[in-house]
Parts: structure tokens; C-alpha cells; sequence
């Protein structure tokens, strides 16, 4: 949303609505790109953007860290977040199990880290000054390391090193063997994050002692992906899964989609983590906007 | 509007909608608060809202820049964007004119740079590790010095320097005394700056050969504010300089306002900087959302 600056849309009645700003600040009125964005076409269709770059890093620091708990991990960040003063670029949690099934079975080479401890971050700095963010980033790295938020680290000593840590974060198609396989995006706070995976890894643990659970995600943006095997191969568990990840979220304040939206699979759910009013007000707006229901009709809200 | 996680809204009908959002990340459904957010108080009323906060910055580096051109402007503020990864923040541009006016009459002690240089800037980096962040303020200053992007500096050697240079940035106030005063705040690429801001010279110097004309803005936003004194005491020169100031900007793409909204002093003038096909959606929101036009009336729109 932030990388937006201006865009053009299409309404429902056929207006073209051109309003591709190129400036940071416009306060002339209504922000009206603001409807388009992240509303899966249900209001307008988006025909041209006005992307905002920014310069080309010059430096990218990158290490694997070992983590021996997640309280630690919650202060890692906070403690790398300002140490590295607004250079920070990733933060990737691996939870244990997730880390050891992307090293099990054809993964060859050497993995950064062995496996064993109960949380792995794949962090980097992107920066402006090769040598004194390299420098920061290292003495940030110790000072951590005095204090106890890690036990153990890798720092990528060039990009082949770089890029094999990354291949291990990425190489979430290998999930796509199991089967059945029900992939989650949720968001919720730092500090209810290891409460929530409990109590799911303890519900899948009751109704289905034969489950798999793998969690990962982009911790600096307090948002976890869960990966779940559970049930018959036909994917009959669907719904109870579903209901059993997305249910204590409304309670905590978190969503049940951080990216990837709505859509058709979860509207359903929709109501357990907006409110009554909220989701008067998105049909007040569909209504205002597309009273014939004609754009991406029955997504996001049921026509 | 990048720091605001949530918000709460109370509807012209009376609704409470609450949505008390705390996570950076939440794509399920329609992204409510940008609806309140920079309308004036004409589609709802706020009556909370969740802030993010970020950590506090560990380093402050500042300095006080002459440069011999608006092209150098330009590229020392790209080359620094650039060598400062992420920490620049501030890249406060003060033409010749309003340093001199600021530097004259009362003000005492030694200011950081002689007047008579065509352009300031006040340039601070905010980070998180003290020494790597000064070294590398330092050199990327050095380096810009040697590309010819500046041709003086006066680096803060302490708090007291710096709330210095800070007091004459920020001694706007000053320009009070002055009647009649208009002000103004616009948005523009930085590709057109130069040319609209002689345009406007131009065109004061041609209707009100005795104006003044005072120029400063947060250039690293794209946002430049003008002071403009011209014509009678009594102010009723108003409209002619509104109309000499904004006249130009629709057809480079600018906005007649970049942070202080419309009300009702620019509304006549906001079908200059925005279409009609624009104006109308706000009209539609406006419409859906208080219908009785009890919200703030007559603001931004005229009713």
C-alpha cells in the first residue's frame, strides 16, 4: 500500500477513474486509490499503477540464527530492529519441526545450522554503506549474543552463502508433497504468537494424533504461515481444520488472512475477525460502488 | 496514514465502527480506516486510534548544507537517500531568499553558513548504531562534496549545534510579521520544481513588482510550502495569488495541498488538481456514507 503513489480504475458504470499521482504527499481530498487496493476487484478494476522505487540497496547483510525460545526471539527482533535503525529487510522464523522437514530427505549440502534447536531466523539488513553496515550488523549480531537472544549464528560470507540460506526459506513447494495439505496466512500480536501455535499444535493433537503442523513466517510483520496435515487424503478435515485455526483469532485481535485476502475459501469466516458494523460498512461501500453486484461478484462478501 | 494500525469511527447514522486494529499486516476485507483517515472529518468522526510505534533512534546526524543549484538539490538529496539506506529524515531545502530573511533582524549568535548561497539544506539521518551511523553520515558527505553536490557544510558537533540549526529551520513564525501573508502548501515532482517556483517568481514580479516571496519545503517528501506577500494590507490580493500559485500545478501533475487538507479555503480550487471523474467518486462516498450531509458540511465538498 505504502509503494502505491497513484492508479487508474475502472467503476462498475464504466468511469474511468485516472488518478495517477506521482507524489508522496497529496492531500487534495479523498485518497481514492485507498478503495482499490487490497479489495480483490470487488469495487474497481485496477488498469494502471504508479509504483513508488526507492535506491537500490548497496549493502545486504544476511545470517541464520539459532533461537532457544520464543520469548527470545520476540526480543532478537526488537533488539535487531533498533540496532540496525531502520535497515532491517527480513526476519523469517522457522519453527524447529520446519526447519528439520526442509534439511530431511534430498536437501544435499550443508545446512547453515544444524538442526535441534527450537526456533531458526533467516535475518537481513539492507543498507547504504557496505562497510560500516557490515560493520553494525556484525557488532549487533555479538551484542545479541552476549545477551542471550541466541545461541547460535551463521553470517553469509558471500552471495553463494546468501543465496543457500535463502533457498532453505524458500523451499516451501517441498510442503506440497504431503497430502492432504491446508496452507494458512494469519496475523495476530508478537506476544499472543506462541500461546496461538500451542493451542493449535494441542487441538490438532487431540483430534488428530497423526498430524503434521509446520510454522514459519515473517515474524517482523507479526505474520505466520501454517502449514497442516490432517484427516483423510480426500481433504475431508478441510472445514474442522479451518475452524480450528481461524477460531481464536477473533479473541485475540489477529486475521485470518495477513496477504493473501478473502477471496472465495474464507469468507465464511470473514465474521470472526471483523465485526457486525465493519462488514455493514464494506457492503455500504460494495453497494456505493457497484449496486449491481457486477465486479468479482461473491467475493469477499457474499453477493 | 502509514502509522496508523487502527482506528475507531462513529457513522453519520450513529454506528460505532470499531476497528481497533493492532497488526501491520491485516488483508481480510475492505481496509476501513482509510476512509477516515485525510477526509476532514466528512465521512466519520474519530474518536480512536492505534499508532505504530517504532523504536527510538539510537544516532542523530545533522548538518547544515549550502548547494549552488536546484540540480544539485536534486542529486545530493538521491545520492544521500541512497548512502544513508533508510535513515534519512529530514531534507529541509531553504531557498537563498528565506535563509536570508530568517538570518536577518533580531536573530543572534553565528549562523552555521554565511547567506548568499542559492540553496540550504538541513539534512538529518536518524539510526541505530552511533559510531557506523556518524562515519558513515561523514563519508557520504565527503563523497557528495567531492561529486560537486554541495559547496559548504557545517556538520552539528553537539545537541546545542544542532537545536541551532533546527531553530532556524523552524523559526518560520517569523514569517507573521509580514502583511498581508498568504502561505501555501503544494506537492510537485522534483523534476518540476525549479521551473514552477520561477514561473511564480515570474509572474509576482510582473502583476506586484514589490512582493516577497519566500520559499522552504520538506523536499525529500516533494512538498514545498511558498510565502507570498503581495498587493494591499487588507488582503485582497488573496485570490489573485491563489489563483497564480495553483494555476499551474494541474497541468504538471502537482496538488494544491500536501498536508493541510482542503476545508473550506481550497475547495473552490480542488477541480484544479483533481478530475471530474475523481471529484464525483468522492462525491459517492460522501453520499453512501452521510447522506443528510451532517458530517463537517460543506468541507472538502462543497455541499
Amino acid at each position: 500500500r505504502e509503494l502505491i503513489l497513484g492508479l487508474e480504475a475502472v467503476l462498475a458504470d464504466g468511469t474511468v477513474v485516472t488518478s495517477m499521482n506521482h507524489m508522496l504527499k497529496n492531500n487534495a481530498g479523498y485518497d481514492l486509490k485507498q478503495l482499490f487496493i487490497g479489495t480483490e476487484g470487488t469495487l474497481g478494476i485496477v488498469t494502471r499503477l504508479v509504483l513508488r522505487l526507492v535506491q537500490h540497496p548497496v549493502s545486504q547483510d544476511t545470517a541464520f540464527v539459532a533461537v532457544a525460545g520464543f520469548d527470545q526471539v520476540t526480543r532478537f527482533l526488537n533488539f535487531m530492529d533498533a540496532a540496525l535503525g531502520g535497515c532491517l529487510s527480513a526476519f523469517e522464523v522457522l519453527w524447529e519441526d520446519f526447519y528439520g522437514f526442509l534439511l530431511g530427505g534430498s536437501q544435499a549440502g550443508n545446512p547453515p545450522l544444524p538442526p535441534g534447536y527450537p526456533y531458526y531466523v533467516l535475518i537481513e539488513s539492507l543498507g547504504g554503506h557496505r562497510q560500516a553496515d557490515r560493520q553494525r550488523f556484525q557488532a549487533a549480531l555479538e551484542q545479541a549474543m552476549t545477551q542471550d537472544l541466541l545461541v547460535d549464528a551463521a553470517v553469509a560470507k558471500s552471495q553463494r552463502e546468501r543465496d543457500s540460506m535463502w533457498a532453505i526459506r524458500d523451499d516451501v513447494e517441498k510442503l506440497l508433497q504431503i497430502q492432504p495439505l491446508f496452507l494458512f496466512d494469519v496475523s495476530l500480536a508478537l506476544k499472543d504468537t506462541r500461546a496461538y501455535v500451542d493451542e493449535v499444535r494441542a487441538e490438532l493433537m487431540r483430534r488428530w494424533p497423526d498430524h503434521q503442523l509446520y510454522v514459519f513466517g515473517h515474524l517482523g510483520d507479526g505474520n505466520i504461515h501454517l502449514a497442516i496435515s490432517a484427516g483423510g487424503q480426500d481433504g475431508s478435515a478441510r472445514s474442522e481444520v479451518e475452524a480450528l485455526v481461524y477460531r481464536p483469532l477473533g479473541a485475540i485481535g489477529g486475521s485470518i488472512s495477513a496477504e493473501h485476502g478473502i477471496g472465495l475459501e474464507k469468507r465464511r469466516y470473514l465474521s470472526w475477525c471483523r465485526s457486525r458494523a465493519e462488514i455493514d460498512l464494506m457492503r455500504t461501500l460494495k453497494q456505493a460502488l457497484d449496486p449491481k453486484g457486477l465486479l468479482n461478484p461473491g467475493k469477499v462478501l457474499a453477493s
